[in-house]
């Protein structure tokens, strides 16, 4: 059963192995097919999942389909499916500079083209909430802007998406422009875009980009 | 003799070196077997280790299998299984950031959720104690906490798990938040977790996490 | 059609995400063939990316060969070709610590022999230019000298060589120095090498250098 | 001729840059074969180079054999060899801690075990001098200790070893400590360790460590 979106979504934990925004157990994608949901299950290292592992559960947390206990994020995932009808992905990870932000209790301001072409705002932070429950779905609803990307207080990142590549995007984009904004605030006062700017390079980005 | 644990020892190694925490032939990894401990040779390069080099000794350290001399770290090794009913495995390395606090003469502070659900305390620093006797291993006990991890004065790391896994996983994460922690102390004065919302995760993650 | 430069183009971008250069669909690399250039389609993630994606068009920016849209800073990089006769392949990305610098508002400056060897000069920085017009290929030209690279005001870097491998090594060796004069840079001030020692070195390093 | 020793330098080489030490084109390594050395040629990227590349050269820098030019470092190797009896393998890198130092001009104090351990010293840095002639080797000469590691100064590294496994330790470890010492020292002074401890664990680890 849903063999293809399994392997899908395991190509997805291993990309973010890949690019170092995960190690061992640490992270989580989810994929919504139809009225249900496809996630990794808890706590199985990188090294052993197999597709085969993905647990499926309804969107009030039953599970339909699977040998393993889901993630312990599920709850979550599926209160940001329930409340945000164009997610059809979500990425947590605590990739290190993007909770360096986090940690500091500061939004990542918008300082280069890139973060402007795919995010369009600089990336808000949520009050501080509780692992495993709802309260974190909760918080990142209140905070959350267009770019669907949020950093959680003292926790690390949640990214919602339309499909499973444009949360997987988003997730590398993310700590790609958190490392360097990191290092280019490190050293002085450095003058952000300007919000007129990041509107027109948001607007063109997604409508002139990909294919 | 114990060629499934010589693999699962060889691997552990790879896996350390996979993420960094290791370069070369810095590090190693011991394994007990019931009143025996399997570790790795001294000295050799992580490109030319072979399962069959892990060097077999008993709780005095006494050679029982293998044609290598032991690593020289082996007398800290066995003081803490000798000292520690639990220890099943453990780690040292010199892994970058959990060193630099180390030789920092700090403690590493809890500043987000997954240190709090993985260790559940800020990670102990032991006193300055020559390479290669026991003292290591009594400086370590000196100031072990319920992590089973602890930074070794001007020198690295010391991983105590219930597993190989278990130590793997907390030598892994130690380096992640380690690396988040300076980052994020670099800029300014950051609030670390409350100590009964660290307690709460720690509980919570040691009951509900995993398979 | 230009098999041979469709596969040597490929393999450039994968070069540059060995690196690190890029992350999953950023940056792009191009190489002119007589009067027409054959250049990376828009956001195509560099695990999927084959060699027959690349599109060639002509140097006025019309479609010859391809099923792909060309990427979106194709203007970009036509306006310099039409522009710099010796220009055979430009590289754009946003690499960590050089789009440091360019966020930061600086030219990189020349702290060592490499970047004296490779590059001869300190790199030059923009004005502000938005995305996907003429506009960047000209605030390019305005500040070009003899290394052939760029910083692109909060945005990135452009790389214009004599051939794909020189284009590569630039842009590869522009990330290295940048890395290494940013941490040197974020302790103190440092002396940049003597201008007469720099003309030297770059003269010596583009004569005697290589095969 | 040689192909074994050819071979084993050609992995050197990989070895460098598996763990980032060298990027594309850059650095080095050299062996000694009896009064002939061995030596990288000029310019080769890392991803193109063949065993059979290798330049043979006597003392005096005369090619016997070899199809391609050696590195232009040539000349500083030779003079290292013909001054140092038990120089048996040298390494030339600008990997980017170490650099970090060498553009500060300062020498790598001894803040952690593991460099008192391999080097048994503060790693020295020579006055500055020209690429590409035997000034380099002279300056080194002046500055170099026991550990045969030595930072140029504005410039990177060379490391001489007793054999071409000697000479890749300590240029990783080298890194290693360089960068750990890099991120200690950012943030406030540190103690360096005891002349009296380095010198033990130096002897330590050169009489006790490895097989």
């Amino acid at each position: 059963m849903y063999e293809k979106e399994k392997q899908l979504l395991y190509e997805a934990h291993l990309t973010l192995e890949k690019y170092g925004l995960v190690a061992y157990t640490s992270g989580n994608v989810s994929l919504r097919i139809d009225d249900k949901v496809l996630i990794k299950p808890s706590g199985v290292p990188y090294s052993s999942l197999k597709p085969s592992d993905m647990v499926l559960v309804d969107l009030g947390g039953k599970i339909l389909d699977g040998n393993m206990k889901p993630s312990v994020d599920t709850a979550t995932h599926l209160y940001l499916y329930r409340n945000i009808e164009w997610a059809k992905s979500i990425i947590h990870t605590h990739s290190t500079f993007a909770t360096v932000f986090a940690v500091r209790e500061k939004p990542l301001p918008v300082l280069c083209t890139a973060h402007a072409d795919v995010f369009g705002e600089e990336i808000p932070i949520t009050e501080y909430a509780p692992v495993g429950s709802e309260a974190i779905g909760k918080a990142v609803l209140k905070v959350m802007g267009k770019s669907g990307t949020v950093l959680l207080r003292k926790h690390g990142v949640i990214v919602v998406g339309t499909s499973i590549e444009d949360a997987l995007k988003k997730a590398i984009f993310l700590e790609e422009v958190a490392k360097m904004s990191y290092f280019a605030l490190a050293k002085q006062q450095v003058t952000p875009l300007d919000i007129d700017e990041i509107n027109k390079l948001h607007q063109q980005y997604h409508t002139k980009y990909g294919q």
